[in-house]
């Protein structure tokens, strides 16, 4: 058989609330496009009949499910048979095909294969996925429902223990569900579950990275990826630089860096910027923000919206500090600019 | 019997140092203006004479406390039975009146009454907290004195175990204390003990709360509420948006954001700013900035201080990208503008 | 004996990985430039034979090594006692000299240092400190190999606990292997080990310092501190505020700030400053900046780059509200500062 279009298959185990709703699921090592001779002893295993399902596990299923999939796909095997001896909530989240979400434990799936580099920003359909991440308690003792945090952090008191509470948010961090090779991230509260951060990407202290955002490839992060937002490989993001997002203010924009960039310090970004483009320390540049374009000798060319240059290769922006007045030099003449920015592309 | 005008009672779980001081207590619900008839219960049970104090409650105490409060404060009397099997410091912490604090336990109900949303910012008499605040370690053992801290790591390491520091303050997190609902805090460690977050408040990564500061209603929080600011409902704060506080800078200026506000990211703000006002990403306004004020037109009307803008609704304020001037654009006619420029009010 | 020229030794308790190679080393009271008869007791305990070494220590190894200490250096002794009982793997590192760095304890140990306030930023040789330092997994659990994590994450779960990983870094938190007196450091995962904090500094939520960087005394950091910075005493970094490092586009200038200077909120930093200098909360000072120097009467001097101005006292830098150009403020005369400013120091 063939690799199938079957979307992906993974095996989890998570948290429910005193209700028995999910509110958090792992995936060690979720399937995209999984082969289908995986798909058809899942299916068969478990009598499953199609579409997108998040499935409890109970114990009874663990070894027939293992041993149908000995030999096709070990890795697989493995962790089903270790989950045996585990009292935690299982699940098996079989989706059929890449559709809006309608579960706790398909939205977590998504994110993980979003961080384990199995499918790129903007490449899933994350429709609804708000409503199917309950807002948790991200604690030392694991997630807990914030109706039962009060007691629960009560009676940690009384036993002379600390209940120490992370984060409170739909998104728990990256990094207590997956580590990506090649990385380093200096403080892991800043990448949410669903981040997508390329080999050889660091991301120091005051980087940031949202989910279905991320880079590409090699990069120095020290500013914040917002929701939505790619970088490419080579580029880099100074302390506290900015880049508006699809969910603050960006709208259906989806802005991106392109290859070999630099964002300064403190500098700001709302256009799609193109490749090996730099962005001073300190500027902001909006979309709406009139620019003054000189060409490689330094002469005015013409006065345009940043959003016009959006996309475009090779432009330094910075406000001179004289006039104050937003400027990007280019490395081209005045004619091929002018030919350039009127050309309505 | 009515509603009293004694101020606070709480009972309390902490921890001393190995000098018997304290280092912290946590209030789990504490009693903001309790009725008359608790203050009656506890002041008989107690044999309190009146004032602010806070007394060690000794395991003998807490049956005859609960019996007496059974029937009129019957959460109190759960809380005050299950203290029995501990073997950690208690308190009770009464505070007839709201004045300057003279120990620990006071300082730390007054924050707790602050993030329990029972008092809001500046309600409150804070004078003389820092000093009653010991500087601590906080651990994931809880906290601990300074002091012991050097003992209690080399320990740790020698059992195979990590004491992790969070922080070293004077100040814990909030979150470890009270979450008050309908909140998200991505990031705890940025919002403090005393901290007063509205209901619908989301404090993203980015953000942070300092303690006697916070948000009326729903807010985005990416930037930083300083210590006395008030961030009325409905208004975002875009990342790293700065708003000075009186701690570093603001003086005795107590600067506020109206409702319906946006400080974009990277901004800052060192006025008390009106309704529906927008502060343009990277643009740092301080008081004495001077600042060309448009009319609904956009022609320039006057040149004023900053701070003489203060508390005006509807303005936005961006820098001319081509001018690098500070400019206030208003929805208001040059006539209209100039009448209140001069109003003084 | 007289002090030796020894340069350091330390007796230390770390984690290796499956392989057997160091991944950290928490050493509990280096020694730096020891008195000659702890070399001596140590060097004849040991059969050393000289170099710069890191030897691991067997048990049977502790109790000479203790008795040898014992009347010289009481508190070694103690250290070394306190290890017979623990199973943890356990090293004695040994620096005759400052040299480049070619093991992980020794680099441990150098970090340690500086964060013991031994020695100064820039005051050490921390050549090939980089590949010196492994990538780790910093969990609740202690350093974790990369390659052990998935296994450790999965088990963790099973058994129902949280593995919670807080950085992916070749550094550590300082705070987990040293708190100096006289700080506060409100959120510890943004002090790097390496860091040097001086006596009277307060690190606040939005601060950062790097390694081989730090304060000389009082200080309120709330901005970032980046690799090779110092900061002298008695100044202040607003929230946000930048400083270029060695690492970071500062090459080999080596950025410093002056006494009693004042970097505003937002605000950052590209040369070397002097004392009693401010920088207004929002303006980026780069290097090549083109700057107006004003004299005492705010009369116009003459326009220098901004690295012109490096290290010299007394200097305001703000970006003029009307014009949008960046002006120096001064307390000279026209004739003084003519003098200065083309005096090439």
């Amino acid at each position: 058989m063939t690799n199938s279009s079957f979307f992906s298959i993974a095996f989890g185990i998570g948290t429910k609330n005193s209700q028995g709703n999910w509110l958090e699921v792992y995936y060690p090592t979720p399937l995209y496009q999984p082969d289908s001779k995986i798909v058809e002893a899942v299916t068969v295993t478990l009598d499953y009949k199609g579409g997108n399902q998040a499935l409890d596990l109970n114990k009874d299923q663990l070894e027939p499910l293992a041993t149908a999939l000995d030999s096709i796909a070990p890795e697989q095997s493995d962790i089903i048979r270790s989950m045996v001896s585990s009292t935690r909530p299982l699940v098996v989240t079989l989706l059929e095909t890449d559709s809006a979400l309608s579960t706790t434990p398909e939205a977590y799936l998504k994110l993980h294969l979003l961080s384990h580099r199995l499918v790129k920003p903007h490449d899933l359909d994350l429709s609804g996925i708000f409503p199917m991440l309950p807002n948790v308690a991200w604690t030392n003792q694991g997630a807990i429902d914030l109706a039962d945090l009060p007691e629960r952090q009560m009676e940690a008191r009384l036993n002379g223990e600390l209940l120490e509470v992370s984060c409170i948010d739909k998104f728990p961090k990256m990094t207590n569900y997956v580590v990506p090779t090649g990385v380093r991230i200096a403080h892991t509260a800043r990448v949410r579950l669903g981040a997508y951060l390329g080999e050889g990407t660091t991301v120091m202290h005051e980087g940031f990275v949202n989910f279905n955002a991320g880079t590409m490839g090699e990069s120095m992060i020290e500013g914040r990826v917002s929701a939505g937002v790619v970088v490419n490989s080579g580029s880099d993001l100074g302390g506290s630089a900015s880049i508006i997002g699809t969910l603050s203010g960006g709208n259906d924009i989806v802005i991106s860096v392109g290859e070999g960039c630099l964002l300064g310090a403190n500098a700001g970004l709302g256009i799609p910027l193109g490749d090996r483009c730099t962005i001073e320390a300190g500027l902001y540049l909006t979309a709406g923000a009139k620019v003054s374009v000189l060409d490689s000798n330094n002469q005015f060319v013409e006065v345009v919206k940043a959003r016009e240059l959006a996309n475009k290769p090779d432009l330094l922006f910075i406000r001179n500090s004289q006039s104050g007045t937003i400027e990007c030099r280019t490395n081209k003449s005045a004619i091929e600019l002018n030919k350039e920015l009127h050309s309505h592309n």
